[in-house]
């Protein structure tokens, strides 16, 4: 990346976990979006597909980003830990003015990235200004803890959880997505019962967190956002519970936030969408 | 009932839905305290199996009664709404030490009973100091506002869920069960939305809310009872969303909390299980 560029972005760049299954086609809002806040016309979008199984997911996402009017739109194929250390992609990478990661699998990225200089990379470009986005398992990867997998249901049950570190760009948030679709209530109060230090963040499909540089998060998409806000958590029974055991967890506060609405990652206040405001 | 056994009991009953699934062999932890609270073996329990379509339904539920020491059990079998006239159940359900609405659909509880001198003697018997429980369908019919169906998934959505009138024995909350297992945070969210004065209840299966006489709710079972408390909402867009859309909700108050632990419905306190406090 060019100093000028460092320069003109003094702030870290927006962070965007999307919930998976996000409208690709009918009323793409939020790729659209994803591409207008890195540069419209002017863009050159980093597409990571490692998560996916698929050949092909990279190739598309170039094609939808093109079709949304991206400048530029590459596909970066790391499908092995070599794959890290190439200098043409790597050069790509660090001239990006937004990088996206495909779903599939968190525990591919994390595997195959976790270490490396494209790791490094995507940590750097997002601290001096670069959006970074990603969509169900490129989503999880983004923050600090990672939900590696876990079991669904409403009810948080000790081992129900399992994490894992992620790319760390921040560590405000443990996400979840499919949360609606999945039933992950559970596993994501499992998640905070470990450590409640973080919010939780339950992003709904086709709905995504646009996180900007101030830490609110704003919410865009179909679907809802849950937050789960712990910092008044009045008990855990986690330090004593045994795997399979129910856990008691008590003191949660609770928001479910729609397309407009957003939610201060620091003050950890809501705000409703304007629409919805009588 | 006799005057006598009234004074005994200056206050309401224990109410007592059940998540559904109640372990009914194994380790009958409710079932077994529910005879209990009846009197034990001395009780006289009336079991109302009208939510079932299943004709051995009622039957089942004097075998499990009497197993567990219950001096007398009997399966009041309401079909139609004419049954309800029979004096000869009526005057065994009016001496009751305990009555248990089994499970099945909860609308056909309510159409067949629905004011109906069945429903008139459940609920003076529950004022004057009678338990009354019930699992899955009798959960849901014990309170003012009953959940009637709904779609499942974690976040509300307009129109995903229909209230409907229940028996009535506490306006205080709003009930729903095979909680976790069928994935019903949206509708329960989605039914306080509508107006938040009640607490909401979440019962996994095999898992019952003792309701004392002074409205603090014991938690007896195998999974959690998920309690929102929205009295300190901020925002609801109920008012304003459209058939399908999801809905905007802030500022609920969540409390997971198993065997053991409490929930005081006046003060609105979660007390977690002695054996997980440190």
């Amino acid at each position: 990346m060019a100093p000028a560029k460092v320069e003109d972005h003094a702030e870290r760049g927006w962070i965007v976990p999307v919930g998976g299954a996000e409208d690709k086609d009918g009323n793409p809002v939020i790729l659209q979006r994803f591409v207008e806040l890195s540069g419209g016309a002017r863009a050159r979008i980093a597409i990571i597909p490692t998560a996916s199984m698929l050949e092909t997911t990279g190739a598309r996402y170039e094609q939808i980003f093109a079709g949304l009017g991206a400048g530029q739109a590459r596909a970066l194929d790391y499908r092995r830990r070599d794959d890290a250390h190439d200098p043409q992609r790597l050069a790509w990478l660090r001239e990006a003015t937004g990088i996206f990661l495909t779903g599939g699998n968190q525990l591919r990225i994390s595997t195959i990235l976790g270490g490396t200089d494209v790791a490094r990379a995507i940590r750097r470009a997002n601290a001096s200004g670069i959006p970074v986005g990603g969509t169900s398992a490129g989503a999880a990867i983004l923050s600090e803890h990672m939900i590696a997998f876990g079991r669904s249901g409403s009810t948080p049950i000790a081992g129900g959880v399992s994490l894992a570190p992620g790319f760390g760009l921040t560590n405000r948030v443990v996400i979840d997505q499919h949360f609606r679709e999945r039933d992950r209530l559970g596993r994501l109060l499992a998640a905070l019962a470990y450590n409640p230090f973080a919010v939780g963040i339950g992003l709904d499909e086709d709905t995504a967190a646009f996180i900007d540089p101030n830490d609110v998060l704003q919410v865009v998409g179909r679907g809802s956002i849950t937050i789960l806000d712990a910092s008044r958590l009045e008990h855990s029974s986690m330090g004593s519970a045994e795997d399979g055991d129910s856990i008691c967890i008590t003191g949660i506060k609770l928001h479910v936030i729609t397309d407009g609405g957003s939610y201060d990652l620091h003050r950890r206040i809501a705000t409703p969408p304007p629409s919805t405001i009588d």
